[in-house]
């Protein structure tokens, strides 16, 4: 490869090899002309990454790629909405490494259904800014807005595998080989639960994706719906691999709310508790209800006394 | 402002400032929640400035913004689409410079009656990533491919001020104070011609964006379109301070073919001619008929000899 265009040649080639019948036209134009299917609403994210800050230095480009994809199919999976057309603004410092960061955004797009549409590649620092386009039938989408008192508070899958990843490329926990790896896919090559968000939309209220950390998301949550919460006494969701590699209970806590999850955090009528394990049990994740949303602003714990620790205050600032 | 969710709630009350009606949620969710009108289809365009790359280190902020959304509404442009929501990655020093580049955006987004919906922002070295979407009646899309044998080959505004406005700022031209500004603002503040592009959707078989550089683009135009061109002998069209700044015809027309034009090349059946003169005029834009497309591949150019001169083969490789 000689330069830009030859690179952008190649990329829209292994692009062009899964067409979909929704690209009108795809790379290779001033812009792309996409076709959404009739009733249905556009949902937009964009997502940048940035070496350094978002990924450790020395991360394998292909796993940069399929993050920078990942991460925007979790905002839209929290939206209940269908991810169709993905954007990847590449930067790098050779065509080689940028071939290679495409190659893993288009195999994330492709495990989540959406085509590379389009983009641009520029010489720079290893990153990646990735504009997802998904659709969701018109006025279905799940905001964060919607909590009422008294709902459930969800989390789906664990918490605190991708910390312990980032913990391990940081040479700070030193867990055995298995779990290591296990971590570092947690951290490198994210799952997003999206057939899991694309369910809950018939039982949601209210539901963001677990990214900057389960408290600050579930913060948002609650100032986007003018309410508390209280969390039960139990733990947060953890792997095995987790409850080996950190069994202090507080460490693990504290490793569990830095965030990088890309897991789903939902509200829910109590009503919905049996159907929400069922959706969950066929999405292959465990579900857990780990408090409940009430009228009184601020964050609260169940402890061992008989009243509740206020955590935070409301407001998502005192969160970080 | 103390970090990045304070600027994040700066930005979207200034973005919320001028309500769409298509914009059904807006920035503060997961994603971004659209309407298009009934009967349209979705044009989607990304581009990314990288300081020192795609702009002078020392640009202001707000110009970088500006253009990072000009770039875009030029590919829209380009397609025959109208903008209508843009996504902005902002990468800066510190949040006040963020802000400044969105700022920038966001003006040039109204200016072309687009709204920003959504983005993120990330400390590192100035610049940024828009996405930019628009829509189009179904179906009328003008794309680098549809330019027929005998097509004449246009060239909307002027060509080579921006180029000047570079060699300004690196100090390589020296004009008088007034052409030096106009260049310098033809570089930082690109206003495209999106009117001319709606308007040229009903005569136009190809169009694209002056952004590569004038041959370059055209010959985009070329392959897609599986044709070759011979370039009238007359100059290409510039400003009168470029006239003034660079009286070197030779010169001036190397300066004209480096990009950053942010105009329109088209193509059109002769028969048209009248009424794009006409549409041009409307617009408040020259447009100058430069040469015309044949089935001989390859691109040439009238002289003063008796035989056009090849200037390039085909292949837009040779182009650079």
């Amino acid at each position: 490869m000689t330069g830009e265009f030859a690179l952008i040649h190649r990329i829209a080639r292994l692009a062009a090899r899964a067409p979909s019948p929704d690209v009108v036209l795809g790379i290779g134009d001033d812009a792309a002309v996409l076709q959404l299917p009739r009733g249905s609403q556009l949902v937009a994210a964009v997502d940048t990454l940035v070496e350094g800050v978002h990924f450790p230095i020395g991360t394998a480009a292909a796993d940069v790629g399929w993050k920078a994809v990942a991460v925007n199919v979790s905002d839209l999976a929290a939206m209940g909405a269908r991810p169709r057309w993905a954007l990847l603004s590449v930067t790098s410092p050779d065509p080689r490494a940028a071939l290679a960061l495409a190659r893993g955004a288009m195999a994330c797009a492709r495990r989540y259904g959406a085509t590379l549409v389009g983009g641009d590649t520029t010489r720079g620092p290893a990153g990646a800014s990735v504009t997802l386009l998904g659709t969701v039938p018109r006025g279905r989408a799940v905001t964060r807005a919607g909590a009422r008192a008294g709902d459930d508070i969800w989390i789906a899958g664990v918490l605190g595998d991708a910390t312990a990843g980032l913990a391990c490329a940081q040479r700070r926990l030193h867990p055995s080989a298995r779990d290591r790896a296990s971590f570092l896919r947690a951290l490198d090559r994210p799952n997003p639960p999206l057939a899991l968000g694309l369910a809950l939309r018939a039982v949601a209220s209210a539901m963001i994706d677990v990214s900057d950390g389960v408290l600050a998301d579930l913060g948002h949550v609650l100032d986007a719906s003018s309410l508390g919460a209280t969390l039960g006494a139990g733990p947060l969701p953890a792997s095995r691999a987790l409850l080996r590699a950190v069994p202090d209970v507080g460490a693990r806590f504290a490793m569990q709310c830095r965030g990088d999850d890309y897991t789903l955090l939902f509200t829910a009528s109590p009503r919905y508790a049996r159907r929400i394990e069922t959706i969950a049990q066929r999405a292959g994740l465990p579900a857990t209800r780990i408090g409940s949303t009430h009228a009184l602003r601020g964050l609260w714990r169940e402890g061992p006394g008989l009243r509740p620790t206020r955590l935070v205050a409301a407001g998502f600032d005192h969160f970080r």
